[in-house]
């Protein structure tokens, strides 16, 4: 299939239909309007809006959203806005007959699913740039150059991006994915002016790539200097000190800049298919993990945490326990976390091997030294040597302990591994195993669980996939 | 025990008794005459001496080694000198009964033991310094210079100096042990007085030692020049250019170091006695190598070589292999090697493991790369991956073989391990194991073998044995 024709199809996937165009309208004016009746209940309160796609009408089929965003005067201090938004959201939401979500990125916001529409109920201080107090302070002047300066058409060239972005899982700004957000995508396609030339330009990023619409800076050297380490630096046209794609992982990056160069060798629509295992099953996990070694940390939380916060914890955990294993001894070729968002969460290593040798090589001091002989007389005792090699000695020190999940499991319970602080209760009482056996037994009754252990096992890109 | 009492015992050990002296005079002066007579035959021959211990009255009980030196006329070329000194050397051995064996350490030599006492028949040039033309050329200089600094009574010094290092397994300039010569530990005792003198300078000696008795050198920092990287630096009194510890190496260094600090700790008098293990079984192997890891090469040499030359192809192999094994991915936690110096060899490995996990970590370019996307649609068709971590692709690649003995048979087979070219066709022939049952099968049959396995095993110097 020739690009243009992979193109004009993938329109079809990405472009909201008429009947949930009117419904997210119909959502968003009903959410609008008791925002508005609410919200005079409350002190402060400077005006009412609708942000984000729905505004500026990027949104693409099957992922209608409504930003409700509440303006509030800048003297209200943050803990008494955050208070006053989490009591105006779910006032809102129940009254649209949702079930209200408290959920936060930076500071909290409310959403709740109504007729299939998203519903997020968001405040923000009423301020001009660049005076932001909060993070979504920024939003409505977003909303606004968007919507002034993206050209007729331009918005089915964002829809394309963003399908792209979610067939390859590099779309979104939440911890779960740290990818590419909304207005990231806009800024894109206003840079480059569509969908292809976003992803042809994309193929030949080498960082740092700069992409400074505005031309707030004068020379590459003056953006490098003020965002380092940064891979892909797109300055807000609304805040010269501001980076769009602070929050996009280099993993995301650098998935989006293969997916852009496979793309364009090979044009096909499974970019834009999100990736739907129909049926996994046990013995796939089976298949799968012959002759590879792995271990897990299963365990289950006991109170409700937002998605980001939960996801945050478990990367943070995730790094801290690959550290703890590589310290031990162990390769960590690649690590996986899971969560239902609700009660289960797992940390999935995938290692070199699951024990280290009983014995491990212990060097002494050079001989030469001081009291070297200390060493010497100390070793004599125990373990097997001491030998003599060039400068040094050497003994071979037998462990206690040989095996990985044990290993770790000393390690967590002695508090040497850096498990986030609102997780390591929960890992403490749960399961921490090198079998994966045990896990099947679980996953059987846990689809998602499943799914994500085929996924893990494959262990590619859904673009690569098929 | 005090210090002093245990020298005084170590005296007797070490000091020869008057029956040996009058057969080493005996069987000396018969080698001599027999020598005088038949080099007349020989043209060139300047002179016929001895040199060595014997001549200075340093050697040890057991021990007796009387070294005839024939000193030829410079005018003789070396391949010259080396034809006549094999012939003259072979029949002076045959005309005392014994059976002469061709050595060299430098240039050849023959030796033959006659009635207990070695007899060498080494060729020199007859120079004056530095007019050095064969290694052997300062040997008559050498005993000279001790028979006339040595004081009276020094010679037990230097006995008990020997029998120290003996019993420590640091005595002799051979390949075999990279251990200090005769003539070395002459030198410390004239350096530093006394037996326990040449102990307590050791105990303190920090790289680089310099000694340098007759003060040619003004400054540490000039001899340090001259001679790089040596840890022992002992100036030869006879030729100011040579380190008479050259050949020295750290680790028999290391060891009399330790052996020294040991011994002025808690004398006692196994530091004298020559390690011999009496009864040793299979069981003691199958004992010691519970839950360690080795892998072996044993083959059969099929020509008889000189020890100096059979050591040092070993070890110069032995280093070779335990590079491969390294770069095949295996931590070589000690190496040994033996020899029968006849027929059987063994390269004995211990090691983490002894066989690699299936899969092995890949790691592609960065993404954004230039034609990055290769090794992604190369790897998709095999292995496992790739996935994407940071700016790189990852994969997990399959080993066609995990086992080091397989994986090192190969590397062999293709000439991928530096292994001497004298023994490379001998370890094609012989066998790669890592099942120690295999070797202890052979070392039933072979004592020597299943002594040195169990040195092996043990792996501490005979000193910290008891």
């Amino acid at each position: 299939m020739k690009i243009e024709e992979v193109v004009r199809r993938a329109l079809r996937i990405v472009k909201p239909t008429s009947g949930e165009r009117e419904k997210l309208r119909r959502v968003a004016e009903r959410a609008l309007n008791l925002a508005k009746s609410t919200s005079s209940r409350f002190d402060g309160v400077t005006g009412i809006s609708i942000e984000g796609s729905a505004a500026k009408d990027t949104w693409i089929r099957g992922r209608a959203e409504a930003d409700i965003f509440i303006h509030f005067d800048p003297k209200i201090p943050k803990e008494e806005l955050e208070k006053r938004i989490v009591e105006l959201g779910s006032d809102v939401i129940r009254r649209l007959g949702g079930a209200p979500r408290l959920m936060y990125a930076d500071h909290p916001y409310v959403e709740g699913l109504i007729d299939g529409v998203t519903v997020d109920i968001v405040a923000c201080y009423d301020v001009e740039p660049p005076n932001w107090i909060s993070a979504t302070d920024r939003t409505p002047y977003h909303t606004r150059y968007v919507i002034e300066n993206l050209k007729k058409g331009q918005e089915d060239e964002v829809r394309l991006l963003k399908g792209f972005m979610i067939g390859c899982g590099v779309y979104g700004a939440e911890i779960k994915v740290r990818g590419f957000s909304g207005y990231l995508t806009e800024l894109l396609v206003l840079a480059y002016g569509s969908f292809l030339e976003v992803l042809k330009a994309a193929a030949t990023w080498r960082p740092p790539t700069i992409i400074d619409i505005k031309q707030y800076y004068s020379s590459p050297e003056e953006v490098g200097e003020l965002f380092r380490d940064s891979r892909l630096i797109v300055i807000d046209p609304v805040d010269r000190a501001r980076n769009v794609a602070a929050a996009v992982s280099k993993t995301r990056l650098s998935e989006f800049l293969l997916a852009s160069k496979i793309f364009l060798k090979k044009p096909s629509l499974k970019f834009f298919e999100k990736e739907e295992k129909e049926k996994v099953r046990a013995s796939d996990v089976r298949k799968l993990s012959r002759e590879r070694h792995f271990i897990y940390l299963f365990f289950k939380i006991l109170e409700e945490k937002p998605p980001d916060v939960l996801w945050g914890e478990l990367r943070h955990s995730g790094e801290g326990v690959k550290r703890a294993l590589e310290r031990l001894g162990f390769k960590v070729y690649r690590s996986g976390s899971w969560t239902d968002e609700r009660r289960y969460c797992l940390l999935i290593f995938e290692v070199d091997r699951t024990s280290l040798p009983r014995y491990a090589l212990h060097r002494g001091p050079p001989l030469y030294l001081r009291n070297a002989e200390e060493f010497v007389e100390l070793w004599t005792r125990r373990g097997i040597g001491p030998w003599i090699d060039g400068d040094r000695a050497y003994v071979l020190r037998a462990r206690d302990e040989t095996r990985a999940n044990k290993l770790l499991k000393n390690g967590i319970e002695q508090n040497e591994v850096a498990i986030s602080r609102g997780l390591v209760d929960y890992v403490k009482s749960g399961k921490i195993g090198d079998d994966l056996e045990q896990l099947i037994k679980i996953a059987k009754k846990n689809d998602g669980l499943l799914k994500f252990l085929v996924g893990f096992l494959e262990a590619r890109p859904s673009f690569l996939r098929r």
